[in-house]
């Protein structure tokens, strides 16, 4: 049995990190291997369009369809991403996929038993199994990533998915490609009972979140979250402790999570980055996780790592 | 005075991470701003010759050089990144930029004060000032992200250089690429008072290392240094803790280093990756460190977190 996520794991909270998935990538440069385990009955297929997943409506809704269902569905079999094979007690597990379909706007609103779900609202919804989740963060970040470089960035030819969905290869400059992450810091910043959170312009009224931002070339983790800080809202920060992290398929990130502890209190925003942005004391974000804010205020949902960086902070144990 | 390392940071101990400058990312877009840094007296230029910064021989080396020099170099200032401003005690800093030279390759043997540097043996020597190691990881990672992203991987087109260095615009379809960090996990994993080191062929006689890996899209950190060391040793990993990170300009990653606690301990190593892994117990490591190994093996040098996750796991301090 494969452990690549354990409960004992404060990234494992997260909605997108739970993957049960054995990657084998042992496997992906394996034709042979790939081609029976496409054809085999076990196969289950992720399928999207454009940057939704196709999901079943039926009473136990799944993103990962059978190969009847995924014919349905239109599904491009042929540059399928192999993600892993699925935990199994005994024997070879499951081999799961994500693939796109070919089918066109009309097609895909006109399908009967299916919808294509906004990957956000069905992971707050959390209608899907658990273990599906991860999977879909996977397969989603790896197919926007062949959707975005389809030609080959040292000369400008054609490129070719390779290596069951985990490279491209270049046929005229020989060049490979790997998927991209981008590592982005997401920062709890602490001034002893007060924390620090901003307000973006497009952030639905009421909410509040940890500030955050990309990490640049030659930056450590904890560098990085210093300059974000200073940058977004004119607050220096002393220590850095790593909280946890999230694959944020977003569409391709990975967040790092932060406490910093503030050494300056007065704050100078960034006004193109944030609406606002101001200190909230340990009382008003228990209220604002708890859902009963005098004023409406709340936090993102436990989707995302802010929600639990808020709540590390109120219960006081990642802060002391 | 900008504090984005600090000396209590674990990562600040690493050769690449001691970055001083204030990158100001408010005035990349300025063009005038931009005009202003660039002809300025206190301006200083990293010139860079394929992936090696040119160095001047003689009593105090640096790799940041003033306009003259930087002329005499062959410096390409139309496409010179923007790294930031160096710290200062009043008034605006100096600007600091990299940039290549459009001198060839005999020009550049035949320079009399000047050499070409490998990276990796400037950074081991030590012989530059501290403060430029960590701008030269940055300047060497941005460098090396335009030489290999000239053309637009969403259309094929040409694309250009835009915002100081610090994007790249395709004038056929509008797209906007960054530059691309790519993160690594690199880990040792603990058995008690054993530790785990691999050797690539690709080391030097003698040498024994962390496994590390790059991350892959959908996994945390967590699950990274899991899946990396069951694919590499076929060792099962439980608990992960967070150690330290570190800009490797090799040609541009981050180095997130972690200690994991093993969970098996009966070896399978994959024999591509590895030509051999094994335990080293306490004292094994701490006499490698040392540089008194019986066997006269070694672990790399300090420029590596490999070492210092070595030096922690001898000291015992990260691992109790």
């Amino acid at each position: 049995m494969v452990t690549t996520n354990e409960p004992e794991d404060v990234s494992a909270r997260f909605r997108f990190a739970a993957n049960r998935l054995d990657r084998r990538s042992d496997l992906r440069d394996d034709a042979a291997a790939m081609a029976r385990l496409l054809a085999a009955d076990a196969a289950r297929f992720l399928v999207v369009a454009g940057d939704r997943p196709l999901i079943g409506r039926g009473a136990a809704p799944t993103a990962f369809h059978d190969r009847a269902a995924a014919e349905a569905l239109g599904a491009l079999f042929d540059r399928a991403v192999f993600l892993g094979l699925a935990p199994s007690a005994e024997g070879e597990g499951a081999p799961w996929f994500a693939l796109r379909s070919g089918l066109d706007a009309d097609a895909i609103a006109g399908l009967a038993d299916h919808e294509a779900a906004d990957l956000r609202a069905l992971a707050v919804g959390g209608v899907l199994a658990e273990a599906e989740y991860g999977a879909i963060a996977q397969g989603r970040a790896c197919l926007y990533w062949h959707a975005t470089h389809r030609f080959c960035a040292r000369c400008g030819g054609r490129s070719e998915m390779a290596a069951a969905g985990w490279k491209r290869v270049c046929p005229a400059c020989g060049a490979e490609h790997f998927p991209r992450t981008d590592p982005v810091v997401i920062m709890l910043i602490t001034d002893g009972d007060r924390c620090l959170l901003g307000r973006q312009g497009r952030f639905p009224p009421g909410m509040w979140s940890c500030l955050a931002g990309f990490m640049e070339p030659g930056e450590t983790i904890e560098a990085a979250v210093r300059r974000e800080t200073r940058e977004e809202a004119g607050i220096e920060v002393g220590r850095v402790d790593y909280f946890a992290s999230e694959p944020w398929p977003f569409p391709g990130s990975l967040m790092i999570g932060a406490i910093g502890r503030a050494r300056s209190v007065v704050i100078r925003r960034d006004e193109t980055e944030l609406e606002d942005c101001r200190w909230f004391d340990r009382d008003e974000v228990a209220r604002m996780l708890a859902g009963d804010h005098p004023e409406g205020l709340f936090t993102p949902p436990p989707i995302a790592i802010a929600h639990h960086l808020a709540a590390a902070f109120v219960t006081g144990g990642a802060t002391e």
